[in-house]
C-alpha cells in the first residue's frame, strides 16, 4: 500500500470508525452469538500468496470479525471493569504508530522518554499524588507508563524482594540464595486480583491471603496477626500489595492501618488502585486515598508514632479503564527509583549510549520486564489535552451518579439486594434466594446479548455485577435494569423456580 | 472531541501522518540534538483544566515531540535492530483502538481469540514451523501473540520451571520449595540477549552463560560440558534459549547439535529468533531454522537415536521487527499448550464465563504474564493480506541484499575489517585500530543526526553495527557507507589520531 492509497484507505477507516462507534447501539448486540470454533472454517487455511485489496479485508470485517466481538465500549456492556476509548486517544494512538520509536533507553528516542517523565508529574499532581512520587520533585521518586496493571504489581513485588534480599546480604541479583528466598513472605487481601498470585507464582515467593473484613476490606488486625505468626515461623515479611477497588466488590482496604504497620516492620506497600486510581482526579473521592497520603487534620495518635506520613512505596492505575486512555496505558509511581532500577538491571554492550553513564537519565527498559515500550506518553499527553481535567472530573461524577442511580433501582426491588458497598461505579447485587437462582438470572440476562454483565462471588455467595462502563448512558443504565428486572421476573414465575 | 470533530482531526491525521512519513528523508534528522531534560521547560508545569484544541497539540508536536524524537523508521536509521511500519499495520491499528475490546477469555472477545488462533496457524505454516506447533494439527500445540520476545523467554522459561518442578514432585505452583528451586539452572549463551538473564533473575533460578565459538553460536561441546560439571554439584539443568540471530553480531546457535542433547536430558529448549525469524518465511533462509524441524536428509547419526525430530518446546519471533506489524506484535508457538497454560493458571471467579470449563476453549490469559490484551491478531490479518507472502518475502530478500551491498563497501576499504558472518540485514564491521579509535568513529558518525548507528561490543571488541532497518533503501545505504567512510578518513587524518 503506497502513500496515495493510506490517504484514502486512512480517510475511509476514519469514516468507518465514526460509524461503527455511533452505531453501536443500534447494530451490534454487545455479546456476541457465536459458538466455539466459530471463526475457522471462515477463513482459508493459510496467508494468501498475493495481496488482497482493502475492500476484501474490510468486508470480512463485517463477515468474519464484528460476528464475533464482545464490544466493550457499547452502552451496553456493564461487564469486568471499564476499557476506556476517546477520539483523542485513537489520534495519539495513530501518531504513536507511525512514528514507531522504540523507547527503551533515553537515546533511543528522547522525547518518548522525556515526555513520559512529565506526563507522569502531570497525573501525579491531578491525583494529588504524595510529592516523594513525582520525578519533578528532585527526589527519588518517578514515574512510569506500564503496560498493564499486573505488569506494575510484578515489578513491585520484583522491586521489593530485591531490596530485601540485598538487604539481608544477598548482594548479586541473579546469584540464586534459595535460604532466604524461599522464607520471603508477601500478602494480599483474599480479595485481591489474581495477578497479585501470579506474580508471587512467577517470582518464586510465597504469599499469603489475609481474610478481609465485612465490608471485603483488609484491615490491619490480620496483617499483625499474620505478620507475628509468620515471624514466628521463621518467615520474612517483605511485601503488602494493598487495593483500592477491588476487582470482585470495588472494596477498598483500610490503608491507614496497614501502612504504619508495614513501615514499622520493613513492608514495601503497593497500591493496585487498577480501577479506582482515576477517580482520585476527583476531589469528592480523595479521601478513598488515604494512607497513601496523610492529610493534616486525618491524623491519628497512631500516625504520629511513625515519622513518615506517606506509607506507600508504589502506586498504580489503569488509565486505560476509567481515564480516557485507550488499551493499554497503566501509570505507575514510586518512591524509590533506585528501588525499582536495581531489580533488574542488566547491561548489555549493545544498548550503551552516549549518556548510559549519567545519573540524571532515565533508561526505562529498567523498569518494566519488556525491552521495547511504545511512545504511550503521547496518549496521556493528548488525552490530557484534548480533554482538560475538569471534564475529565465531570465524566466521573457523571459515571459514578449513575451506579448510584442503579443502586436505587435494585434497593427499590424488594426481589433484590445489593450485595457491597457502591462506592465507584460498581454495583453487586442479587436475587433475594440461591446462587443456582442467580445463576440462571446472569444467563437469562446475557442470553440474548442485549446488555452484558459478568458474575464473581462473595464469601461463596453468587454475586453479578454491574460496571458503568465507558459510553454508558442514563438511558442505558436504565434499559439495563427494567431487562434484568423482566428477566428476573419472567425466572422467578417459570414453574422450574 | 465528538464524531464529527474527529472525522474531521482523523483525516487531518492521515494528512499529517503520510507527510511526516515521505518527508523523513528530508526534514528530519534521524538522531535528534536535545540535551537530557530538553523537554520539561517546554511544558507547563500541570495539566490544563480546561480542554485545548487540536491544533495547540499538533503545533506542541513539531515544537515540542518531532525536536527530541528519534526516527526509527527513516531511511537514515540503522541502529539496533528495525522497527516496522507499513499502512495496512497502522490500519488495523486504528480499528483495533476503534473496538478496544480486551481479550484476555475466550468470552471477553470470542474474534479476537479465535483469529489469533488462526493467524498463528496461518503464519506457523509460513515459516515452515513444524506442525506440532499448530494448534490446527489437532495436537497440543499452538500459538499466542507475546507482547515482545522478552515476555516469550520469561513465559517459556516460566512454563519449563514449573514443568521441571512438577515432576521432581512440587504439585502446587505457588508452594515455594527452595530446596528444588534453587538448584535449577538455565542455560543461554554469552551472546544471548539481555532478557534471558533478566527472566532467570525475575524467575529466581541459576543461569548459566555457554562460551559462543568463534563465529559467536552455541555449540554442543560447551553445553554437554556444562551439563555434566552441573549434574556432579547437584544441580538441575531445565531451560535452555537458544537464539537465531542474535542482537550483536546476528549469530546462530547450533541448534542440531544443541536439541539433541536437551531432549536427552528433558531440558526445555526456547528458540529466540526475534529478530531473525521474519527471515525464515523465504525458503532461501528456511535451513537457518534447522533443528527447529529437520528434515529427511539433513538427519546425521546423532539425531537418529531420538525418537522425534523436533527439538524445540517454544519458538518466537517479533513480527514488529521485520514483518510489518507495528510495534508490539511477537508471535510465540508452543508444542505442548498445557505446558504454559498450567505454569500461571489462576482462576478468580470474577473471570469465570460460560466455557470456561470447556478443554477446547483458549483462554489467552494463561499464556501470558498481564491479564489484559489487544485485539493483536488484527494487525497481523492486515499485513498478511494486504501485503501477501509473496511482497513480504522480496522485502526481506531485498533487505538482505542491501546488507550484501554494504558487506562489500566495508570489505573493498583495506582500513576497514568486517567482524561477523553476514547472513542476514546486520553488517558488524570496525576501522581496523583500536577500541578508542572506533568509539571516535561512531562519536563522529552520530554527531550531525544526519545517520545513526549503534555500537557493541565482540569478544571486548568495539564494534559498529549497521542494520538494514524498516524504511531503508539502496540509496540510504550508499549515502551511509560514503559518509562513514568520509567521517573515517577525517579521523584517521586529524593530528590527535
Amino acid at each position: 500500500m503506497d502513500p496515495k492509497e493510506f490517504c484514502i484507505r486512512g480517510k475511509q477507516m476514519v469514516d468507518y470508525i465514526v460509524d461503527y462507534r455511533e452505531s453501536l447501539d443500534k447494530h451490534r448486540k454487545v455479546f456476541p452469538e457465536v459458538k466455539p470454533g466459530y471463526l475457522r472454517p471462515l477463513l482459508p487455511d493459510a496467508a494468501p500468496e498475493e495481496a488482497e485489496s482493502f475492500e476484501d479485508v474490510m468486508s470480512d470485517m463485517e463477515r468474519v470479525i464484528m460476528p464475533g466481538t464482545t464490544h466493550w465500549t457499547s452502552p451496553h456492556f456493564h461487564a469486568y471493569f471499564p476499557s476506556a476509548f476517546s477520539y483523542p486517544s485513537l489520534l495519539a494512538e495513530m501518531i504513536i504508530t507511525a512514528i514507531n520509536s522504540i523507547g527503551f533507553s533515553w537515546a533511543s528516542c528522547p522525547a518518548a522518554t522525556e515526555l513520559e517523565i512529565v506526563m507522569l508529574d502531570w497525573l501525579g499532581k491531578a491525583l494529588q499524588l504524595p510529592v516523594e512520587f513525582l520525578s519533578g520533585s528532585g527526589g527519588g521518586g518517578g514515574g512510569v507508563i506500564q503496560r498493564t496493571a499486573s505488569d506494575a504489581t510484578l515489578m513491585s513485588m520484583l522491586s521489593a524482594r530485591h531490596k530485601t534480599l540485598t538487604k539481608l546480604g544477598r548482594e548479586q541479583p541473579n546469584q540464586v540464595d534459595g535460604k532466604h528466598l524461599s522464607k520471603l513472605v508477601a500478602y494480599m487481601s483474599d480479595q485481591a486480583h489474581s495477578s497479585v498470585e501470579r506474580a508471587a507464582i512467577i517470582e518464586a515467593v510465597r504469599v499469603r491471603k489475609l481474610p478481609s473484613d465485612e465490608k471485603f476490606s483488609m484491615r490491619g488486625v490480620e496483617l499483625e496477626k499474620a505478620i507475628k505468626q509468620d515471624k514466628e515461623n521463621g518467615l520474612i515479611p517483605f511485601y503488602l500489595c494493598a487495593t483500592l477497588g477491588t476487582t470482585s466488590s470495588c472494596a477498598f482496604d483500610n490503608i491507614l492501618e496497614l501502612g504504619p504497620i508495614c513501615q514499622r516492620e520493613g513492608i514495601w506497600m503497593h497500591i493496585d488502585a487498577a480501577y479506582a486510581g482515576s477517580a482520585f482526579i476527583c476531589p469528592e473521592f480523595r479521601p478513598l486515598l488515604n494512607g497513601v497520603e496523610v492529610r493534616i487534620g486525618q491524623v491519628d495518635k497512631l500516625l504520629l508514632e511513625h515519622h513518615s506520613w506517606n506509607f506507600a512505596d508504589s502506586f498504580d492505575f489503569n488509565a486505560h479503564k476509567w481515564m480516557g486512555a485507550t488499551f493499554d496505558c497503566s501509570p505507575m509511581w514510586v518512591k524509590s527509583r533506585k528501588d525499582i532500577v536495581n531489580s533488574l538491571k542488566v547491561e548489555p554492550p549493545y544498548l550503551k549510549h552516549i549518556h548510559s553513564e549519567s545519573d540524571i537519565i532515565t533508561d526505562y527498559r529498567h523498569w518494566q520486564i519488556s525491552l521495547g515500550r511504545k511512545f504511550s506518553s503521547l496518549k496521556l499527553w493528548f488525552v490530557l489535552r484534548l480533554f482538560g481535567i475538569k471534564k475529565m472530573q465531570e465524566l466521573i461524577l457523571s459515571d459514578v451518579a449513575m451506579a448510584r442511580e442503579f443502586e436505587e433501582f435494585v434497593r427499590k426491588d424488594e426481589r433484590f439486594e445489593v450485595t457491597n458497598e457502591v462506592k465507584l461505579g460498581l454495583v453487586c447485587f442479587a436475587l433475594k434466594g440461591s446462587n443456582e437462582l442467580n445463576r440462571h438470572l446472569l444467563e437469562a440476562v446475557n442470553r440474548e446479548g442485549k446488555i452484558h454483565i459478568t458474575p464473581t462471588e462473595l464469601r461463596s455467595k453468587y454475586t453479578l455485577r454491574f460496571v458503568i462502563c465507558w459510553g454508558n448512558t442514563r438511558e442505558s443504565v436504565r434499559f439495563a435494569w427494567e431487562y434484568i428486572s423482566s428477566k428476573a421476573t419472567a425466572l422467578l414465575s417459570s414453574p422450574s423456580e
